[in-house]
């Protein structure tokens, strides 16, 4: 056995070294987000790039697939236990790797850091077409990072960029998922659009000055065990989580004095995904063991204490006195019930980022869709604002008044992410199922969170998902910690049984 | 020719490869000393010896050497021009380069990462044993260091660090230029403490709002030059500046509210450093002709921006209304004759970075006599305590109360920076020599500094220091810039025009 361990020894070594120059990216492009000036772009556009080529030679090595090659012969343990699964990851990044030149990496890089510098300016200016080069140069690299890759039999290009996002995902079974759950989702909004009760949503934009606001987003963040000691929240225009390795988490989140539910939603969402990095196994840093499992699992994790948790009655029955005592103009004459209403007033609006838990799942039905024929041509990047509008209109029957609150409204294009989006409502989905297997578990979570109690659930996700790494694929680890196959009911059940009460259905 | 320009092509590529890969990791010092969570420093301290080898490893590839070797034998235009200074620089850094191992300068990087967080928490808790270990490691890698870059004929291991920060400088030689000014400077501050005047210094301790500060000193700094379109003011627990590359270039503070000068003088004094790095030639990243000159060429831009400028009275003519108006409370009631006087307080204290000009130097005397004895092995780490309360008292007429005020006040050992502090005082001394130059040429500046009027200095510095680089040793430069060799007669006669008058001598 020992010349097995001496090879793994070295193939870990080799994977942690590609890791460790990884985090030094993540380090420049939390800057470029956070802090950067923006005379930096160019200089930062070159830097990023340098460590992307960097990072790619050292992950395509030949003697590093050598080694891979070696280790699948060998006996690695259990069948499908950590090593077998470093090693069947590695060979999945070495493979993918491998297909992609060097120059196309580091050109994505590249022009994905100017663009999205490029984004804030457009989003902010309102101005599409100062965005569009940017984003023409990022859909031909990202079809050609997709025709580099390929894709399983009747599959789609598009399939190639979902799968290094949610490792086994492809289009179809993407289709299959989200169906039920736009005819479900469509179903309910109806009922609620119905119903008579009108959240008392002017709650909600009254005056929450930003200093309050971000200490109460940080304490909520600390209460529900994000560790502030190994990681930070800062502003961004667009909120984000960064995890740069063991014991440095960084979260981001954007202020406005006029609405409350953007920062501190947006928080308790970043934090989720903190105490995800925060939970995973540092002994593996580098290995798929000490890695998350895909992006859909992670956004399981944000959307969980953002939604679950942070959106129910439990939590403010725990944390309602605070909030009053933190914002005494806004919230001092309030009652807890009309606050939790307000706060989870569904209503068809603009910002996906801002949206309800009913609609959200549209504004990534609608993203999935574009960005898919993005990718497989069919829709020219001119054509994307006309294109975006027309589908808002179809879903919402609202038009974005602009492109600011349209189809610039996130940051994902900007940074070469297609492929991504649907991860979220793969991650609404997920969440569900993982929020009843929890509560079956070391429920009734509602009497812990209604007493300020957050640290069974938070172990609970640290055990059975967060040091799990990527030790199987999605669906499986639902599987695996649910005991159920993959399912969108438990998410409508949620859905209903939160809305239902709320709006008299 | 065209096989030299291919090469002399080829060269630059390399470098530049070298640079921004350095480049990167000034992005990550820098956040380490802004906004890293205590719990990142042991990977920041992986992620930046990763860097470091790899840098080093780019820097010291044979095929680099050969080319210089090349380059050195073939016709590179003008002697002493841009190219043949570059292909001398790029020699310099690579013999530098190879003489060390790749291990050394990881484990140099990843012990002054970790040695720099435990620094800060020992300056905190004024805890000297709590830092000793890590000083012990850092002397013993910076000797390892030394040994292996060897020095002169009879010179001496300390010579192989400073002529890192100061190209050609040698121990003796530096004693030789210190010896005179220190002479000059104890006879000055015998006469200083002779006078009657009593400067009000409490006008410096009131209440001075921190956020007031940050608004008034970023003001002075974009006043006299600095853009912030490509830099940023943070805070840190040592106040420092770096370049990160073309378009971004970070400084960085500490605010007291009741200690006006600290924070002031600081951002001015990084501004002065800031406007360097902006100053250079960005078509000459990763080259000589693209760096700063030398350490004590840098700190002359800095003390002369903060004390050349910002603390003589023609600087207030213009300032002084303002600075009442921002801090009324403090200065609403004040003369500008009282204010420059209490900002040109000369008095033995213990911090170096808050001294006042004339003691100045005799900080930094003290710290090359104390590191040089480090380097050479005659001062055991253990005792620099002890060194330090002694040669301090001797020079100073005042003991430290504890080691924060003291051996711990300064972050430089803790960073490796070994050999760095002369650089400070020789700074000084090539401030006065290029102030005088610029006065002759483009003055009188007082005139123009009492009307707001910073441009024909910053820009005077820009073409005269700046835009040379490295193209020549920091004594030609003094040479080249002002027509006299090095003298430290020009900074003594600036102390004793500022501070007769206000001392009544």
């Amino acid at each position: 056995m020992s010349g097995t361990d001496d090879r793994y020894a070295v193939l870990v070594e080799r994977l942690r070294k590609v890791a460790l120059l990884e985090s030094c990216g993540s380090v420049l492009g939390w800057d470029e987000q956070t802090y950067m000036p923006s005379g930096g772009a160019a200089h930062r556009a070159e830097q990023l790039a340098l460590l992307a080529g960097m990072a790619h030679q050292e992950a395509t090595e030949p003697e590093l697939g050598d080694l891979i090659g070696e280790l699948e012969g060998e006996e690695l343990g259990e069948p499908g236990g950590p090593r077998a699964a470093n090693v069947r990851e590695a060979r999945r990044a070495y493979n993918r790797a491998t297909c992609l030149p060097r120059r196309l990496v580091e050109e994505i890089s590249r022009v994905t850091t100017l663009s999205q510098q490029a984004w804030v300016a457009a989003r902010r200016e309102k101005d599409f077409p100062a965005f569009l080069p940017f984003l023409e140069q990022v859909v031909v690299l990202k079809r050609e990072e997709a025709a580099a890759i390929g894709f399983g039999d009747g599959g789609e290009p598009y399939d190639a960029l979902l799968d290094h996002y949610e490792p086994g995902a492809t289009s179809s079974w993407v289709d299959g998922v989200f169906s039920p759950l736009r005819a479900a989702t469509v179903e309910l909004l109806d009922a609620i659009r119905g119903s008579q009760v009108q959240p008392p949503v002017d709650i909600l934009t009254r005056s929450y000055p930003v200093d309050a606001q971000r200490e109460f987003g940080m304490a909520a963040s600390k209460r529900i065990g994000f560790s502030f000691e190994e990681g930070r929240l800062d502003v961004a225009a667009h909120p984000f989580c960064s995890g740069f390795g063991p014991g440095d988490c960084r979260l981001t989140t954007r202020y406005d004095e006029h609405h409350f539910p953007g920062a501190f939603f947006g928080t308790m969402h970043e934090s989720g995904h903190g105490i995800y990095e925060q939970g995973l196994d540092r002994q593996a840093f580098g290995t798929a063991m000490g890695v998350s499992c895909s992006l859909g699992i992670h956004e399981s994790q944000s959307r969980m204490w953002e939604n679950f948790v942070g959106r129910g009655d439990p939590f403010w029955i725990h944390l309602f006195s605070e909030a009053q005592a933190t914002f005494p103009e806004a919230l001092g004459q309030e009652t807890r019930e009309r606050f939790v209403a307000a706060i989870n007033d569904v209503r068809p609006s603009m910002i996906r980022v801002e949206a309800d838990e009913v609609t959200y799942n549209l504004h990534i039905m609608l993203r999935f869709e574009l960005e898919r024929a993005l990718v497989d041509g069919s829709l020219d990047p001119a054509d994307v604002p006309g294109a975006w509008n027309d589908a808002f209109t179809r879903d919402f029957g609202i038009t974005p008044a602009d492109d600011s609150e349209g189809c610039l409204q996130d940051i994902h294009w900007s940074a070469g992410l297609l492929g991504y989006f649907p991860t979220y409502a793969l991650g609404n989905i997920y969440a569900a199922q993982f929020f009843v297997a929890a509560d079956r578990a070391i429920g009734p979570l509602s009497e812990q969170f209604a007493e300020g109690e957050f640290g069974s659930l938070k172990e609970w996700l640290n055990r059975e998902i967060h040091q799990r790494g990527r030790q199987c694929r999605a669906d499986e680890l639902v599987e695996v910690v649910t005991g159920d196959g993959l399912s969108h009911e438990p998410l409508v059940a949620h859905l209903r049984g939160r809305f239902g009460p709320l709006y008299d259905l």
